[in-house]
């Protein structure tokens, strides 16, 4: 840090000719795990933030918009999701949010326990899930512990980071039949699904298949002001619910971001991408 | 240039500590203005860049989904839209999308002629509008310009620059009262509100005395990956007409971002933005 302005890039992103730049306060933590590289940092005006490789994961002002969206949304479809299993998500965001339901036990399968570890040391507020009786935690590769289940788990979320590294296998045709076998009939997996602007390629790939292993596939998104383009969206696969005309809404007080408006505005998309999920 | 890698951070942005980045091949053009700095870039994945003052104004690549949004949404609210002004824009963009309706007359007042010389020059898709025979272009300063009319557009566009520098006067009480006396009986107003997540004070400010003046006041937004947080918003300051349930939808095709569902989520919003525009 040495008194010099120090930013961090997205390296994902940068390699493309376009980042998001945060400006740096001091580090807590910076080590390297089996998998990756894994930073904390004092952000300037997100709060604190964790980094693996270089990418930017979450940062305490926006993780809100980011871990609502991922569960609420099929949450508030599924007319009583009891069990769920949440495929990465170390940081325990995602489970906080979908333990505020009355679900019966969720499967926390993350591929790397020091993400764990981190997030219970730098991020109470995020971290919260892991004291709860209701949790499985599990250090597995998600692509390998969805194999060992079938007709089980009535939510499947992929919180994953992006398709390089460990969380490549987790855009793979393969893994989205292992996500089908191990839902039940009325099963439901939101997967995330990357940006609508940066991430053409990826999306269609990822309609195509999914289109032949699901009868109801939708993308829909939410704002994330340090993700690549400030939106991130996800993958909505349904073996019988519709995301819109289908919902059993449950009241959640305290939502920050989801509420029923926004959960059917989310699946309106612009021009540009209807033409590639639609 | 030199060879070495050139990035441009939006210096707006930059200052509270955070800052999009975008990687630069070439400057095609760096002039002062009487107002402002006025620079034109050759990116690496966004195609030519304008930055008045080292701020992002547009890119080739998403700007239309900001100049979609700010013309369409109320072109499809007003049943019969004949007279328009456009203040700031000097771009053409906005008016390119104005243009596509079955309007009389468009008056485009931008206090800055060095801008809409080098739209000319350098964007040619996006200042298609100064050949056509409805537009009026005036360079003057817009607060003032907006004076000289009482009850005479059915629909203002305020398509400014950040309220710092010239555009600081199109962010005041003083300029939306005058707005207010140019419109006709069932005129709307739509102008640039900035960013949900990081503007939220200037957002608070700006629907505080705009619902004194207008029975009708909503915020919607659109997603601008090279906009600061990657989204945008407007406000929809209106004498008789909802946004959502007075639509009156005119067919316009080959738009990459205007539908009419998204013109319906653009009003659906988060709960920690509802709180403050609700």
């Amino acid at each position: 840090m040495n008194g010099k302005d120090f930013w961090i890039n997205d390296a994902w992103d940068k390699e493309k000719g376009r980042s998001i730049s945060i400006k740096i306060k001091s580090s807590l933590e910076s080590c390297r795990s089996e998998f990756q590289q894994i930073d904390v940092y004092e952000s300037e005006c997100f709060g604190r933030l964790l980094a693996l490789d270089n990418i930017i994961m979450l940062t305490e002002a926006d993780e809100f918009a980011y871990h609502e969206m991922i569960s609420h949304v099929a949450l508030n479809v599924h007319p009583d999701p009891r069990r769920v299993l949440i495929i990465g998500g170390g940081d325990g965001g995602t489970a906080r949010e979908v333990l505020k339901h009355d679900v019966e036990e969720v499967h926390l399968c993350e591929i790397d326990r020091e993400v764990i570890r981190v997030s219970i040391k730098y991020f109470p507020t995020i971290s919260t899930c892991f004291d709860d009786q209701r949790m499985k935690v599990v250090t597995d590769d998600g692509a390998e512990y969805i194999k060992g289940y079938k007709d089980f788990f009535d939510l499947v979320i992929v919180d994953s980071s992006d398709p390089i590294g460990p969380a490549r296998v987790l855009f793979a045709e393969e893994f989205y039949n292992n996500i089908h076998d191990s839902l039940t009939e009325d099963g439901i997996a939101v997967t995330q699904s990357e940006s609508m602007f940066y991430d053409k390629g990826l999306i269609k790939d990822l309609f195509v298949f999914n289109k032949r292993i699901f009868p109801i596939v939708r993308y829909f998104y939410t704002l994330v002001p340090t993700y690549p383009s400030g939106t991130i969206g996800f993958s909505f696969c349904s073996k019988k619910y519709d995301p819109v005309k289908d919902m059993h809404k449950k009241i959640i007080p305290d939502l920050r971001y989801y509420n029923y408006d926004i959960h059917k505005a989310a699946f309106m998309l612009p021009n540009f991408i209807n033409q590639i999920v639609g």
